[in-house]
């Protein structure tokens, strides 16, 4: 037996979504499943579970991800893996996960879970600036995943993760401003985007209360995440 | 007796250095180990080793390479975790760190390692456009952490990962080429990384068989990688 057998290996999954309120700005949100054993029991923890000998990391972290919350994202990106020998109390090497997932497919998998009488239990989504106490290393890991996406987010992820198909600048700047938290001069923010190459304007406008404004889509010719040269059994959900 | 238990994890690290020849241009190369034993006996492999339950990954990598190579670089970046189910003929985890370190310091490393009578055996340094049969995966790893360093490394970081302490931009345009592996205008190539702000510029002059030509140093001012909120233990080399 070498010495790493004393080290499991679990992988979790920080999915991120944008709330669309009725009336307001959009909110970064995420869900967590509350535990149902200890250590931590009753705590608030990512979406995640143990790797089987059978299968990729990645496909680990979708596996668990469906178990445990219901959610199936198009694609998982691999995060960090989380290895500090203090981070549970027994060693556990976690490989963590992200994605983005638009509010309307949130929805309509938790409506379709919700029909089918099998909706996961002990699942919440919580806005990031509202987490509740989370278990083992979860609150670094969420910080982490924030920080890697408000600096690495370009407007054309930010199109295809979070909003509609078709949107207004002022809804992307509106997502932009719920990521940085912070408050985007309109006038730059078009420039910037139009400069970019990563949206393509329609023909088509929003109208209603408001003077009419053009609907954008993202561009698909940008890739959402170069993942160069990996083997597709390190990146792809099959 | 939970299902990972069946996974070892295993660390390993891609480490680049800039070979500078006395004449000619420098050339990309990193370390790799020849296997003494089975699965892949006599094949090179990337310096590495099992992750013991008593070390952060990070140090376990920093551990492994001193063990295999004699190598202490003075940072190391988490590359990816590589977790496909065929990777190894048993199921192996391999928690893959890359770095830069500059030649002056790989020779001052091996001088040191002779004459104390205790160098690294079966290890040779490889020109990456040159590179023998490697075992497992270990191929997909380098051409991923080339890939990784062909397109995110910027001129701060090569600067200061692989040139001496002063250079002049004929010899960071030459770096940069060997790293991208094609010709770059020398006219742009000083627009850019003028205006960047990543190097300062020195009042000394390297002097010889051509026109004097500046010298430069990195600027300290830039972080040589923004590892973010990461846990210490996450990242560091202790």
């Amino acid at each position: 037996m070498t010495r790493s057998a004393q080290i499991r290996v679990a992988v979790s999954t920080v999915i991120f979504t944008l709330r669309l309120p009725d009336e307001g700005s959009p909110v970064l949100a995420l869900p967590l499943v509350r535990r149902t054993r200890e250590p931590f029991a009753g705590r608030w923890a990512l979406p995640g579970g143990w790797l089987s000998a059978s299968e990729s990391p990645v496909d680990a972290a979708a596996r668990t991800l469906a178990e445990t919350s219901g959610l199936s994202p198009t694609y998982l990106e691999q995060l960090y893996a989380f290895g500090a020998v203090d981070r549970s109390p027994t060693r556990v090497v976690s490989i963590v996960y992200w994605a983005l997932l638009r509010q309307d497919d949130v929805q309509a998998q938790s409506a379709a879970h919700r029909a089918s009488g099998h909706a996961p239990e002990n699942v919440e989504w919580f806005d990031v600036d509202a987490l509740p106490d989370l278990a083992f290393d979860h609150l670094d890991i969420v910080e982490y995943a924030l920080w890697r996406l408000r600096n690495k987010i370009g407007y054309s992820r930010v199109a295809h993760g979070f909003l509609p198909q078709e949107f207004t600048l002022a809804e992307l700047r509106e997502a932009y401003e719920a990521i940085l938290g912070r408050h985007l001069d309109p006038a730059n923010f078009r420039r910037q985007v139009e400069t970019s190459g990563s949206l393509t304007a329609t023909d088509r406008f929003r109208t209603g209360s408001h003077r009419p404004a053009r609907l954008y889509r993202h561009n698909t010719d940008v890739e959402l995440a170069d993942r160069g040269p990996l083997d597709p059994e390190e990146t792809s959900i099959r």
